[in-house]
């Protein structure tokens, strides 16, 4: 009886259809890795016909390659098909508050290298940003013994609020940016195919395709680190919002006129489940903790996590505390949304996350409705080690296949 | 540079496209009357090929008739095609907490008749509320002079979450309803196929179609009634969630350990925002006002717009209050789904809505992130006079159209 109802004047076209099929095709490649054009019809759900046509355009493109038979099973056996990891690289970053993490993939998203720079809370100057990252991409590909002719897109992630709509503009509360056109300054000096988006999209994509969302189809991944958010997968299509700044639970009240939040406002849920807020809890309750000493943000959080381990009262009772929160802030999304799956990820729920899941299923059961808590998982995040950066990479790969196929690519893309 | 980025897995379809295409058709003849071939390929953007091969399908199944030339601007004047508005009626049928709202349209939902029964506090027993339905929908045909066999469907709103997946159950929980198998005991004495859902979707899809939000891709109509809660459209889609109860704003949380909610939690923002909380918030700051002993929770609420209306203080300050409130719930909404619309509907929100509008954007600005906020509007609906029950004729009407076409509609609907 559930049938999609759509608005007015909203439809699928032809146009979506066979850009849905290609990267259907290209999506399982990346998933699940080379396969015959058999399997890749059994498992995008499309005809042989429809495959063959794909794969025929992708490997006229260089996209895809042959990579072998299968083994026989009886009848004829069906070339392997892979994506053609050698044909570039790109790279997926994650400009968190306190690191530079910067990742480099080939076409097949497999990782090649890796390293992070430490960022201390006074270097956020846009222009040191950029200077970073700059660098950092070329340490990164040199690092990694690819040359930098190789990289054919870059997907990049900022704190804030990011709109893709006003010419691609950054707003980050934490670090005072407002309308910064990081893109511009960016790409006068980087000359491929820039992505850039907040860590809450490429966190919930990365989860959707490597994570513990696999194939789930309505899914919040919170992303709980310094900062606080959440990103949507709703019916299996990112959220965005209509400006792009959607997944902004970190700011949305459970405390009316509580804590001030860095974002001018009282009460939100990232001033109790973000690391300064979960310390702030640990000092109202224990101002003369020891923990409290273990040193920046990210030593106290794993101090804290640690002292709970091993069975310590007042950690323990933060810890409690910091759960009773987050169940009312996640139980707010699952009243409103009803999705299938909650992801606790970033730094701070991976650390935090298993230790407080009892609770917190505990918490969540005395907010949410019975109906929509019936069909809800809350699961510790699975797309490690970085899942930003993992998604970033994704995406501006995803982007590089997508329009592969126009042939305009990358002069079209370097003049936006 | 924004895209759609599918999550693993999904794809629209042929059938979707289909489907959609037939949809889009009947529901521009529905929202915009009858018009010409030519018209529906440009406001459908379909080419008049599929528009001509969709139009030959709904004229054989009698769906559609021509009704008519236009009018000649120099070329051959086209046929003009109109829905079939003598096929067969539906119902549209609010259930409240205070009142059964009964509405008929013919099939191009043009209204035929009304009526509204009241409901005492007490009266609200499963076995009752069916009889009544039973009898009030006997009674809608008979005073619009409409012989019963030309009913085709009926939509029925009923309050709280409402679960398709599991057999079409109802949770009610201010009424003590849990898990009440009200469509088969409906089934029993109503042989039209019935559409059940909860107030919020029927009341989004009306505001969607005729109302406030009409060509909104991204809208979210609330519903301030006594219960309170949030229809979504989300990319042009209704949005569910995993198991249809997808909306429940009312059961956030907005202020931690605070008001106690009739859903068993606290601090909800139905507490605060839906009649009694509005009411509560009133007795707060004059206990011995005078408008609190207007009568039942409607009169209230009138009593209480009427004194803001002439300037009285204390009304002024509890409409103050609850349109801070109120600010803070529906920034919640704005900075997790960045939508463009905000519509205040139900009979509180069209009654207090006009009245504070101006202190609720103010509020909203307090609470909201600057990028979400400066892409929405707040705006009281328009979608009259009863929301629901249009709403609840016009799924009942898609149902019908959409499964017109397969032949078995009837038969196998009932057999549901």
């Amino acid at each position: 009886m559930l049938q999609t109802f759509y608005a007015h004047n909203h439809k699928p076209t032809a146009r979506d259809i066979r850009r849905a099929n290609r990267l259907a095709v290209l999506h399982q490649l990346l998933a699940h890795g080379p396969m015959s054009r058999q399997e890749l019809s059994r498992r995008c759900d499309l005809s042989l016909a429809t495959v063959c046509n794909v794969i025929a355009d992708l490997l006229n493109e260089g996209i895809v390659v042959e990579s072998g038979l299968e083994e026989s099973q009886g009848g004829r056996p069906g070339m392997i098909l892979a994506l053609n990891a050698g044909l570039g690289v790109v790279a997926g970053v994650d400009v968190a508050e306190t690191y530079i993490h910067f990742e480099l993939f080939d076409l097949a998203l497999h990782r090649l290298g890796a390293f992070e720079r430490h960022l201390s809370p006074d270097e956020n100057q846009p222009e040191q940003i950029v200077g970073y990252l700059v660098t950092g991409l070329e340490a990164l590909l040199a690092r990694s013994g690819v040359p930098a002719s190789k990289l054919v897109g870059a997907g990049i992630s900022v704190p804030g609020p990011f709109e893709h709509t006003r010419g691609v503009s950054v707003f980050a509360p934490n670090w005072g940016w407002r309308d910064v056109p990081l893109m511009d300054m960016l790409a006068e000096q980087i000359h491929v195919p820039l992505y850039l988006d907040n860590p809450l999209k490429f966190n919930v994509i990365a989860e959707s395709w490597f994570g513990a969302g696999r194939g789930v189809q309505n899914l919040v991944a919170l992303v709980l680190g310094t900062g606080v958010g959440a990103g949507l997968v709703i019916n299996g299509t990112l959220h965005r919002g209509i400006s792009n700044s959607a997944g902004e639970w970190g700011h949305t009240t459970i405390v009316f006129g509580g804590r001030q939040c860095r974002c001018g406002s009282r009460g939100c849920v990232e001033a109790y489940v973000g690391a300064p807020g979960i310390i702030l809890t640990l000092r109202e309750f224990a101002p003369g903790s020891e923990i409290l000493t273990a040193g920046d943000q990210t030593a106290v959080i794993a101090a804290l996590a640690e002292a709970a381990r091993r069975g310590d009262a007042v950690a323990q009772q933060a810890l409690r505390q910091t759960a009773e929160y987050l169940g009312a802030g996640i139980a707010n999304v699952i009243n409103l949304l009803n999705p299938e799956m909650i992801v606790l990820g970033s730094w701070v729920g991976l650390e935090i996350g298993p230790l407080i899941l009892a609770d917190l299923e505990r918490a969540v059961e005395r907010y949410a409705l019975k109906p929509p808590l019936r069909t809800v998982r809350i699961v510790v995040g699975q797309a490690l080690p970085n899942a930003v950066s993992t998604g970033a990479g994704l995406l501006a790969l995803d982007q590089f296949l997508a329009e592969s196929g126009s042939g305009t690519n990358r002069r079209r893309r370097q003049s936006e």
